[in-house]
């Protein structure tokens, strides 16, 4: 706080003396002296100062009161919505229109960057990059084969419809999205959730085709939300997850899906429809009669293979990491001629037999828009399609922030809807961004999206003219590649961290993965919601106050707890409440607990029989109160009231713009308009020491 | 902010000169000058100015920094719990059985205070006071004999249980309560919201026993809960319903019981059981044919007599008010005589005839904790028993405002909690603080709840002797009574207010209005609860930021819009957020806000080609900021990274307790430790002044 004002100018140069002339600088000037003095001249001073307070209003004060007093008035809900709607959607429609009409060629380059974001770095894309692209996208492909069979026996579905997916939704992103890393297809998480969800309304054993149907008519809908969310900006909605319950969500899911596996692994029949572990094991243990000892062991050794050469040679040697990447599709070969050598099918190796071979066909006659069941469809859509649009984005960001480029959340939402769409009009069930996959993209040197298109064109070559090779094909070694997947989605250094910074997120992250272990995968994902906003809930309505003290040498005040060096102003109770809303879930609360430490601290004051330390004022620092609603307004009323019949004072610091406005209209400002002050420090200064009451 | 500190004292008495020798005081001197000097010689100033600021970092700062960073661990989620409840139960438990071992005479008195707050105010009791409440007794009575008639029979009970609610519940109260003006008996919301939820479940008319048994379980359900409140000090449950809900669903259940009124009024019979006025209003077209002119004269003109007397005669001549308190009762009086004369029962007059007199009969045979709807009987309780406590504190606690004393909620509980278990036990069922009957006590001059005993005698005598005289009263002159007394549950000019202060908060109350009117009792209930609990969610993460500015001549900084006249500081864009909790929900939001903000200052400041004034510094005030998630220090962490890779620095102000605990734990603090800061100021100073970037 500047001690003299402009104005004043030359005459008052850190003159002492001079400063008498005007009183309205009492504190910053007391504060000076007691700041410069040593302790043995303060004793003086304090006497000197106190002559300066004459009863006369400070002028700078009022002045400063009054920009706290007069302010415009906030905008109301309607034209906050307004404002709103017109900035995000209006506003950058109506710019490329006119645009449009004033120079039409430029814009419509500049609209056809926006619909296609690779546009912008074609320009700059040359031979080296297609090579980085090329090898990389082989890479990925000989991942993404196998794993998307195995994920399509995930779902419940024909082996080739992963191979389907892995086909149209990658050409269609890579024209569409913003992301330069992603790797498009079925994942493991997505494929879970719809199968345990539609399972329950159609069987897919019993009644596979009618189960395809359902499946590619979630798949339209997904698509179709998640194109809604990108064109109507609600980017935000993915981030109704919280990162806590992610981490929960995808160790339990990871966990479903391995137990999911076992089946295959050990070979049996007679398995549970559930997902939740108790059934799971339950089902085994019924069914371990039932056990292929060749499944197991040839189902076990690639997936020591695949795992080591992936957690050790990888790690150990990082120019091998191709090695980890091939290796699945190593897995598949050997362990196909190992069966059809051996002809181990006959002896209780489950194989695949045989996959329809050649391009996706069309599914449009497929969806089914007339069925009972077409409303839960639409919900499971709409489930489907926030947990794919989460894990994509969540993945993608995270490399776009390690290459230092920004991805558009919008952009990302409508490139996904289309792609989904389009997806279920040509066979492919519900494609987003694999964790894993993503990650051997990145290491494999990938430079644009131009990697996606050659691992689509690589998987549409080995659509047309490989499926027959893998007949024999064992189911265990596709169990293997999946269980192979699942330590990535595990994630057990981030639940640690979590447990360290936040015990209440940690709760929605335990929550969200027990609930899909021990219930079902939607009860953990409800769970997790459900944790996170009742956090939100109890986080802004707790009814806590601190008290604050100065902070030394200063006209700060701080929490006493949080500062243990802020020092007590003798006379004046200085409350912060714990909370931005005063409102009616805890203003009567807070009401009490200002009530009854006013209380205590005046009794204090009065035995220690210190008159002049007896609380005479109490402060509320309303800084960080955001709003107030009309139940806390009474409150507030009463709390003055009640002060004022046991001999105090209330007195508001720095009330921001809403709450001040609501003050206003409810007409409480009138009755305490001479106690409301910009700052703490300024209202002990007009209340105490112009009263004489407070020792300098 | 102190030019000098302690420490360098004597030598450096204001001395322009000798400051210079100490660089940390750069910031505080170069305001000084700022304001002390004339415009003409502030270029000879800030050439001076900025020969001080060495490279040296600030040695002041450096120890507020200090404070900011190596603050103490903020207590946990668990040890928060075990402190809270060691204070509000263990403690004054400890409190007094330490003093009953001492002295415990002195203890048992005080204990016995506790529970009977009434022998606070014996002792100055005398005759003057005792005739006073005498006086306000029998206006009370007066109204409410024929009031509780009127309420058991829209709780579709026998007219007689009325009045025994009238007089245990009363009794109890007198004795355990804490307020002294309020009137304990049946009220129209509560017997509105037993009979409209239990007659889903027991017909009140098939089966008249089995209804009234199930009345006296909620009863008794209702009083244990409400004892239980009391006794774990969960006063605060009767905030949940915030005032706003409250005057929405008063209005909205007046409607509602002044619809069911016609049906005695107008003397039809075949009433629909449902409430909703669509419901009703049909109910009553269809049964038109079946009206009773001679009801509907009685009824209309004693209505138009008790209204005008309360409306008109008791607001014109203040006196007068105890004709208003007794038109009831004359009214009943002089109706009973009329048709006694004309024997105008047998023209289709409905009459009340028998009521059983006597003492209230004992009910504890009644009831039914075995039967399959004793989990509905608790659930209905639970709500009965909120409704209850929150229109008897609320009446309770405006009159203990008036006359200057303290409402003890938890107090007030327990004894409504005792009054309806013992209530409910002698055949009363829920009893509560009426708001009409109130407001006439404390008109009739109440000065203790002894007022409340001469009524419960008044009703006892009445029950003995004088049930035989109402056996021709007519039903619709209950009718007229309950409806003479809605008027006062809906309140307009509150309605109004309301919706000037607060629009969320006016949504509410219309949402509770119309859901009781349209659909039904419980639907308004959970529409209210429901809207006000989504508002605090929204309030709390709405991703909103705002530029702040600095206050002219201080060292503030405050919302640009608030504060019109604060000004921008060049190269820093200072930014708070609109929200006490950056979390999942809004942190990517917030993120990608301030990002756009800084981009186009950046932008700004380029295309002005003033490259002084481009924007290198983000300052997040995080002084309203009460608690963070791992979500939100994610989101930090990538703002930081994206805003270096666009030039910019990121600094934090003034965090709380537990942000910059959380992000201590999370090993955010050490990537950006050298840019917190204690205040905005420091921040400028820090990063700007030193480096000769910000112009004097």
């Amino acid at each position: 706080m500047a001690v003299a004002r402009e104005g004043e100018t030359e005459s008052s140069q850190f003159a002492p003396t001079l400063q008498t002339t005007d009183p309205s600088n009492t504190k910053g000037f007391s504060q000076t002296l007691q700041g410069t003095f040593a302790e043995s001249e303060k004793v003086q001073l304090s006497q000197f100062s106190q002559t300066l307070q004459t009863p006369v209003a400070s002028h700078e004060n009022e002045r400063r009161r009054d920009w706290v007093l007069n302010v415009p008035e906030p905008p109301g809900l309607f034209s906050n919505l307004k404002t709103s709607f017109k900035k995000t959607v209006l506003r950058p429609l109506e710019n490329k229109l006119q645009c449009l009409g004033k120079q039409p060629v430029l814009a419509l380059i500049s609209i056809l960057n926006i619909i296609f974001p690779p546009l912008s770095w074609c320009k700059e894309y040359n031979v080296t990059k297609f090579k980085r692209d090329i090898l990389a996208g082989l890479t990925l492909a000989s991942l993404c084969i196998p794993q998307s069979i195995g994920y399509a026996t995930l779902a419940k579905l024909d082996p080739q419809y992963g191979l389907y997916t892995s086909v149209i939704p990658p050409l269609i992103y890579a024209m569409m999205g913003t992301s330069r890393e992603i790797a498009i297809g079925p994942v493991a998480v997505v494929s879970l959730l719809l199968s345990s969800m539609i399972q329950k309304l159609e069987d897919p054993i019993a009644n596979p085709i009618a189960y395809r149907k359902f499946v590619l008519t979630v798949t339209f809908f997904a698509g179709t939300f998640q194109a809604a969310f990108g064109l109507l900006r609600l980017g935000f909605l993915v981030d109704f997850l919280s990162h806590a319950a992610i981490v929960g969500f995808m160790a339990g899911a990871a966990c479903v899906i391995g137990l999911q596996q076992l089946k295959s692994l050990l070979g049996i029949s007679n398995f549970t429809n559930k997902t939740d572990i108790i059934s799971v094991l339950t089902s085994i243990g019924n069914s371990m009669h039932t056990l292929s000892p060749f499944s197991f062991i040839i189902g076990s050794s690639f997936l020591i293979f695949i795992l080591s050469t992936k957690y050790y040679l990888a790690r150990k040697y990082k120019k091998l990491f191709w090695l980890a990447a091939m290796a699945p599709l190593l897995s598949v070969i050997l362990s196909t001629l190992v069966v059809f050598l051996t002809r181990a099918d006959k002896y209780g190796v489950k194989i695949v037999k045989h996959i329809t071979g050649g391009l996706n066909p069309s599914s449009v006659h497929e969806l089914q828009f007339n069925s009972p069941h077409t409303a839960e469809a639409a919900k499971i859509g709409l489930i489907v399609a926030l947990v794919a649009l989460t894990e994509a984005i969540a993945v993608g960001r995270s490399f776009a922030t390690m290459k230092g480029y920004r991805l558009d959340g919008n952009k990302e939402m409508l490139a996904m809807g289309v792609m989904n769409i389009t997806g279920s009009l040509t066979s492919c069930y519900v494609a987003t961004g694999s964790f894993s996959r993503t990650a051997v993209n990145f290491n494999a040197g990938c430079e644009t999206a131009v990697s996606n298109i050659v691992m689509a064109v690589t998987v549409l070559i080995s659509l047309e003219f490989f499926t027959r090779l893998l007949y024999f094909t064992p189911v265990a070694i596709l169990a293997s590649i999946i269980l192979s997947a699942l330590p990535g989605l595990i994630n057990i250094s981030e639940a640690k961290y979590i447990w360290k910074v936040d015990k209440m997120d940690f709760l929605a992250c335990a929550a969200a993965f027990l609930g899909v272990l021990f219930v079902s995968v939607e009860t953990g994902l409800l769970l997790a919601v459900g944790i996170s906003f009742a956090k939100i809930i109890l986080n802004s309505i707790q009814p806590g106050t601190e008290k604050l003290g100065r902070l030394p040498e200063s006209d700060l005040f701080g929490d006493v707890e949080q500062y243990p060096i802020a020092t007590k102003t003798p006379g004046a109770l200085i409350v912060r409440v714990r909370s931005a809303l005063l409102c009616f879930a805890n203003a009567n609360f807070i009401r009490g607990r200002i009530l009854n430490l006013a209380g205590e601290e005046h009794d204090e004051g009065a035995i220690e029989n210190c008159d002049q330390d007896r609380v005479q004022l109490v402060i509320l620092d309303m800084s960080n109160l955001l709003n107030i609603d009309t139940s806390s307004i009474a409150a507030l009323e009463e709390l003055q009231n009640e002060l004022e019949s046991n001999g105090m004072q209330l007195a508001l610091a720095n009330p921001r713009w809403h709450v001040i406005h609501k003050l206003k209209l409810a007409n409480f400002l009138k009755k305490i308009e001479e106690r409301v002050y910009l700052t703490i420090g300024e209202a002990i200064e007009a209340c105490l020491i112009s009263k004489n009451m407070l020792p300098i």
